[in-house]
């Protein structure tokens, strides 16, 4: 993709090594709309909430902001008062540089817990970052906001509304943490588009429920989660009709669901992605309960690291759950191979085939229940020796 | 210990190579009481129970028993109908060839699942295992119901019931899939001392839910988690007083909780473990509710087996449980190490003493979450390469 195509009309961004990260490399980043957008956010709903977010869940709620400033390195959380303080003086400074108000400004952080932000850098970083602003500077935001992500994650999205073209574009953050509710996770969406606050709340939810809220890499969530979308109405559309919101939610979607994507794939040590699917569960509640353990199993993790299809495991996995399940009416699925129907195995055969599936980087795993109407998924990736590696050695 | 130690008056025990596990090593263990025994259970919680658990949850149920066979190999669970045959069949072939009845004979498997069980393999070592039997087999036993695990695991107590001896032993097999509620878990307790089955079972209850649910390896929980205890009155003991019922279930939970940090210390590719306490909580399922999340989660385990003291995951994780905490009143130590007071971090100085404590293949973890005055703990693990490399290759 050329990089001139990760433009949105209206928004610049630009990104600085200030330091935060070791190696001087990109770890500031600053996305600007020359208007003042619509805005709307999704936070982590873990009770130790990181002071950016604390900060930006206020900003979001007066509904406008003209920018997003980001660092990775460190997630100033759990930094008490004196982190809340950073955020804030992060805020203002980039304000005051913008020459915007401090309530037009969001914050994110991602990065290691528990130590200081050093303000030194942030300021000495400042007015470089401003200065550097562009409409090409997007891709250099995406590789900003990197922690442990072996890939920057950007997608577009182009439509319609009425006949006003529109576009979505959104970068993301994401490798470990991941997990429902969001993870450390940053991910901002920026669209041309004219919509209200309230419209642009609604589209936000719902789509982050049906992508980032159905992926996991291994059970964590993070202090940081967060997800910020701006649309700046550049685009001259007419107020949206029922139809256009639709479609702007599909937009959202497309976005949204490729960034997921992206991020299980890139989920720490990760080598595959698996979409673990759920049919016939009696309530819409037991579907995604079981999609999400099956999904989270460090022993059906590691098998699909081994490319066995183990499927005592994944039984042993739903039996647990504790939602309406009986052995005997299970069928399991590697892609279209049946492996194990009612309950029982189907023999070597159909298991060697589905052991050749699990070479591939992608495949589904599908469990029907036999119980009801109601299905989910859940997309996960597989646990591997690289994961505990990056683990063990993350902070040294 | 001499081995001679392993022994329980009016107890026998035997162990064959019945050709269920490769290499001609054992597999096949069988326990005899020479009296009928007072007999009590507990099975694994998940809704997909093996074969020889729904068997032996039958027989259990009558309060009585002579004896137990067991396998390794194959877990004979997910196995329908002919699982539950094969089950059935081993309990006769037992009965018949030691002369007592079917239901005083109790079953256990382990091993893969979704397998069937050869049963012409069970059905040609029993003459052997029978003939085996002696007082000293005990060992044995131990080692055939192994199968990740690294070493056999025994314990033993003596206790007086009044001024009768009596003696307490326990054999255990545990490696993956241990967790809150058992796991694959089997653990077979022998007594002579005289109990009636209530009191039994009422023991056998307490102290579970004191060793065994309190302790993780990897959060998954198997289809065959059985632990049983026989007691045989050989010791001749008069009925017991409250104080003797007291000091049998002390001697139990000795004999129980010794096998339990055993398991967590042969939890697979484990090379820490790791006593996670909660204090202050402001309820007891709060305090069970977060010593089981940070004992569980996979980031906080990678940080063990790293030995980095990185406490923001710890912090995290506790921010995702659910329960009342406030971010600023939380302290956390290693050993006797305060590396976190009121939410923030104490610095580089007690992280670095931590660390070293870190070295260590035991230490404690604790928590105060200084809400209340609950406290409760869960035994743990760190997460490995080795891990990883065992579950990834378990069946090939």
């Amino acid at each position: 993709m050329n990089e001139n195509e990760h433009i949105v009309r209206g928004f610049q961004a630009s990104a600085v090594a200030a330091g935060l990260k070791k190696d001087n490399v990109l770890d500031l980043a600053l996305i600007f709309s020359e208007k003042e957008a619509t805005v709307a956010g999704v936070f982590t709903t873990n009770k130790v909430k990181a002071a950016p977010v604390i900060l930006s869940r206020e900003h979001v709620g007066k509904g406008k902001a003209k920018a997003i400033i980001v660092n990775s390195g460190n997630a100033n959380a759990c930094t008490g008062n004196t982190g809340l303080n950073d955020a804030r003086l992060t805020a203002e400074l980039a304000a005051k540089e913008l020459g915007i108000a401090f309530d037009e400004v969001l914050v994110a952080s991602t990065g290691v817990i528990g130590q200081p932000l050093d303000m030194d850098l942030i300021t000495g970083a400042m007015p470089g970052l401003v200065e550097a602003l562009s409409p090409g500077g997007i891709p250099d935001a995406a590789r900003a906001i990197m922690t442990t992500d072996s890939f920057s994650k950007i997608s577009i999205f182009k439509g319609l509304a009425g006949d006003t073209p529109f576009h979505i574009l959104g970068i993301a953050k994401g490798a470990g943490m991941i997990m429902p509710h969001m993870a450390t996770l940053l991910c901002f969406i920026l669209s041309d588009i004219g919509i209200d606050a309230r419209d642009l709340k609604h589209a936000l939810l719902s789509t982050v429920e049906a992508t980032f809220n159905r992926i996991t890499v291994d059970g964590d969530t993070s202090t940081n989660d967060t997800v910020l979308v701006m649309a700046n109405g550049t685009a001259g559309n007419a107020p949206l009709s029922q139809a256009d919101q639709m479609g702007f939610i599909d937009g959202l979607k497309s976005v949204m669901g490729e960034l997921a994507r992206m991020m299980v794939k890139d989920g720490e040590g990760a080598t595959k992605l698996v979409n673990v699917g759920i049919k016939g569960a009696r309530t819409p509640s037991d579907a995604l309960k079981a999609a999400r353990t099956v999904a989270n199993s460090s022993l059906v993790k590691t098998a699909f690291y081994g490319r066995d299809p183990n499927w005592g495991r994944i039984m042993a996995a739903l039996g647990r759950t504790g939602i309406v399940m009986e052995e005997q009416r299970v069928d399991i699925w590697i892609d279209d191979i049946l492996i194990v129907e009612g309950g029982l195995g189907k023999g070597v055969e159909p298991e060697k085939r589905a052991a050749e599936r699990m070479e591939k980087q992608e495949f589904d795993l599908t469990i029907d229940l036999h119980q009801g109407d109601y299905q989910d998924h859940i997309i996960t990736c597989d646990l591997t020796h690289e994961y505990v590696t990056i683990n063990a050695d993350y902070r040294t």
